[in-house]
């Protein structure tokens, strides 16, 4: 079975040391978010996930989820709805939800942390409570006031969870396909849902009396097309405007699926027939309202590819120190024991380091970009918040895209330095590795991320995002300019930053003459943007460690950051040719001339 | 469950038309080899694996072998055992065998295509089949005649398996450290084997009456690490000088292990308690035997890469072409349907090609390859010969890792183009990526063939064998010079294998001042020889293409080389600046400051 450890000092020196987040918090109005608390917290959820969730992980790999065809029940694996408990009771579920609706209120950027931690620990599991804050997330910013009372209390309590219902079986990227129909009931102002949802993560399970749906439907007569999509509120229990909860609603889970990871996560097929359900937002704007839980969830969907790399990592570093096997080309190292461990070998380095530079550079990216979230809700600087939106719109899809595929690459190659013995279950890499799987196809594949970030971002908002953290780089590349110490990473930033502007004016120039050009472009632009964005990071964590660290962690970071430009980086010089090939050598081929 | 159509016409492509494999078979005196027999064994070979092969393939990931701990047996899943029986009846087992042993014959690069169906309709299964095929390599050039007659011919009828039995708990890579041994038997002249090995693959089943196990272990007295080291022949069933089958011999499985994938292909623990076993080849010379055996291993694991990568395309590219979802974003191009099919979208095509290119580029590379081995066991012509050894041992490790790795990167676009079905069983892709996985592990992992690669082929051997490869290259481009139509691919072309070798020069003058070198430019290395090798055999398809094939052909063939060169092979330019960064990023690093 996997280890995990929390990796609180390096949690801790994104956080605080390089991010600066208590000083944002304080300035935000965060009352609660001391360092002091937020450290004992911090300390507290290392305890929760490496003692209560890591160890049901392996057992919720192999046993999963039980499906009650009879009923429609599922039963989760295990250990899995103790967990849930205990996690309400430690008051977990409301770390970052409202305090008027009973949570704590501490920052989404801090809670992010915890969200980590959990995805490390047990990614299926920690699919339950993930999806409540997304329900969370839609119900605060566009639920009536009735039916944040009525849903959002007993969700952010814990006592219920929620889901998003969206994709069916003929559109799941294409929204604008969906057939799900509600039609108003006259009596009290309710509809009735009728539709199937397939690939509904937490749809049914035994972990709570309640689940409430998010429901993306069209109402009669509704326009064809996305602009047709309304969202509503489906509880698997009836709950009247008074928050009671009544008899059973018309929702029922007809089939769970059959997955390559994940197995603890239930993914339901849900039949709706006619279930009482209720508008949430205006009518037909309800791809709008989804947006709102489809952001977080995308930033909560990278921080999984995180999760997953680092508790690979720590594994495959474990073992490359424990493992003996052959002698250091350059002459014995221990000569003592019958081989040297396999972290002398250059090329097992080469991997561990691979890991390690995206794991500690993501996390930057990544809870960066969550601190954007709480800027954009906190901040009564309209001018700061529009900033943040453009900023944190611009990273989104960077971070969900970036580090779930870096999240790939990490368990494989963890997977790799175990030899053989990572394709045997028992050490729990390959789990890692099929979990980590999912991560880049939910919540939007890579290539719709990317889709997102140039043909959205860039393109129709003109990259004001991207200017913001080219100007951040800029500012840091000043700010250190008299710094020897930081100038061989400086220099070769502040170069790809240029190259990173120069590369966007190409690819906008041709995609006004051809469309299909930013479809060419878009993941391979993606990934540049994510390398030149951890080249950033990984400067700045120098920096910072520099300032403020001992000398251990000093040196670790500045190595790292050499084998992360060395390396890495020069990864773009493959994603920038391919770019500038331009979409000809994409399209000419006729579909029908594909067959080998 | 995915499907599976033997790619006939690019099989036939890419042995007659480009390496011309009908004129090679001539000139070495192949009597058989006539394309007529070819062709007709190629349908047949087709007919077999989709219609025996692939329809079993499913239900053998589903339930996968069965172990009984009380008898040690192995039950194989349902049906693996009838379609072992019809593969034997059909006499596929011994198409490549010596005909004085029983086989037909044919030559290896010619079964190398079989190979490929079978591992791409079932590479579970294929793996029985398979260790007998290094079974038969190892006894054919080692055994004395006693040994060829007994053992040999009941393989080659396909009556008894193989397996090879190397890796201990201790030792993988490094089998200098194993510690099976070897005592001898004074009546017989035979010797009793007592150790323990794993990850035997194939080491227990119920497919045949007798397994024939080819064991390394030490002899008393013999010298440390792995000049220590001799090959025995170890059956289930124990074998007399006259071949007849006796009792059962003393070894047992104690275990299989629970994997990945690969589920219908047992990998078993092997206990032998004082087993007899018969030394074959010299005493302290078992490394060099087991060399030969895992020379056409490794081609033999590079293919699998290939036909899961096959397998795995070809149906991306059916879901592709049916799968309706969003507008082409220049313009609809199915106005009547609700939307287009996926094809349509430049990355969706962007991950098909990647496929295309490696798939058909890929096939060319390891059947030429394969050919060398033809060419070395039937050449009479001692320079000739030499050469085929050299450009072998040069191509073998490119091969094994580079289509292997492949293999993983195209079940992870196929599965990708699937979207969010890619993760469910029953569509089957996520089966071939986690069938695929294994491929980069077993018969030495990608770190070792690199190793192997530039350590051992290019500095201890002085690149002898990338030289022909060069010449290859040269002699091609010189022979085009004059042809404007490949202008195109000569070019550059010619460019990168210039570029190949100054930096083949530039890490051997860094490797000869610090050994350590060779192991960090290792795998960039391979992976950027491979991408060149590619380059060559995409310009060679285009040439073929345009001299012999009907126009849809000669089409598919050069945008698709148009493709290759505009957005695969740049990857070079991240692996040339990786090479040239060195060693320093890698070792700076304490062992002690890895943890985040």
């Amino acid at each position: 079975m996997s280890r995990y450890q929390a990796p609180l000092r390096d949690i801790r020196f994104a956080l605080f040391d390089v991010i600066d987040a208590e000083a944002l918090y304080a300035r935000l109005g965060f009352a609660g978010a001391q360092r002091d608390v937020m450290d004992a917290v911090l300390d507290e959820a290392a305890r929760f996930t490496e003692n209560v969730l890591a160890p049901i992980n392996a057992i919720g790999d192999e046993i999963g989820c039980a499906f009650d065809k009879d009923s429609g029940a599922v039963t989760s694996p295990p250990g899995f709805v103790h967990a849930y408990e205990q996690f309400v009771e430690g008051g977990w579920n409301g770390l970052v939800a409202p305090e008027q609706f009973g949570g704590q209120g501490l920052p989404e950027s801090f809670g992010v942390a915890l969200k980590e931690m959990i995805d490390a620990a047990n990614l299926a599991w920690g699919n339950y409570p993930l999806l409540s804050h997304g329900a969370t997330e839609a119900l605060k910013h566009h639920g009536e006031a009735w039916q944040q009372e009525a849903f959002l209390r007993p969700i952010v309590s814990g006592r219920w969870t929620g889901t998003m219902c969206l994709t069916e079986a003929h559109c799941g990227t294409d929204l604008g396909l969906l057939k799900t129909r509600a039609t108003p009931n006259a009596a009290d102002g309710s509809f009735a849902i009728s539709g199937t949802k397939i690939f509904i993560t937490a749809g049914e399970h035994d972990l709570t009396e309640n689940i409430v749906h998010l429901v993306l439907a069209r109402l009669p007569d509704a326009p064809a097309g996305t602009k047709g999509i309304s969202l509503f509120i489906v509880p698997k229990f009836k709950v009247g405007r008074d928050g009671a909860m009544g008899e059973r609603n018309a929702v029922r889970c007809g089939s769970i699926e059959h997955k390559m990871g994940i197995h603890g996560s239930s993914t339901c097929v849900m039949h709706f027939d006619g279930a009482q359900g209720w508008l949430i937002g205006q009518p037909n704007k309800g791809l709008m309202a989804m947006f709102t839980m489809m952001n977080t969830a995308r930033l909560a969907v990278g921080i999984q590819g995180l999760g997953l790399a680092d508790r690979a990592y720590q594994n495959a570093l474990a073992y490359a120190r424990d493992r003996l096997q052959m002698r250091s080309l350059s002459g014995a190292k221990f000569p003592d024991k019958p081989a040297d461990p396999i972290i002398v070998h250059p090329d097992v380095r080469r991997m561990l380091l691979t890991c390690k530079s995206l794991i500690e550079g993501g996390r930057l990216l990544s809870y960066h970009a969550a601190t954007l979230v709480d800027v954009l809700d906190h901040t009564s600087d309209a001018e700061e918040k529009k900033r943040a939106d453009e900023l944190l719109g611009f990273l989104t899809p960077i971070v969900k895209a970036c580090l779930t595929e870096w999240g790939v690459e990490c368990t494989y190659h963890a997977l790799q330095c175990f030899g053989g013995h990572g394709y045997i279950a028992e050490h729990g890499m390959e789990q890692l590795a099929r979990d980590a799987r999912i991560t880049t196809l939910y919540e939007g594949t890579t290539g719709i991320q990317a889709l997102d970030l140039l043909g959205r971002k860039i393109m129709q908002l003109q990259g004001a995002g991207l200017q913001h953290f080219l100007g951040m780089i800029q500012a840091f590349c000043a700010e250190q300019s008299g710094n020897a110490a930081l100038a061989e990473f400086v220099g070769p930033l502040a170069l790809i930053a240029q190259e990173w502007q120069a590369l966007t004016m190409e690819v906008g120039k041709r995609a006004m003459a051809n469309a299909d050009e930013v479809g060419a472009a878009s993941v391979d632009y993606l990934f540049y943007s994510g390398y030149v964005a951890l080249a950033y990071w990984w400067a700045r964590a120098v920096a910072a460690a520099d300032a403020s660290s001992p000398t251990d962690l000093k040196t670790a970071k500045r190595e790292t950051a050499r084998f992360y430009f060395a390396r890495i980086l020069p990864r773009t010089l493959a994603h920038a040719a391919s770019i500038r090939s331009g979409a000809a050598p994409l399209l000419t081929l006729d579909a029908a001339l594909f067959d080998s």
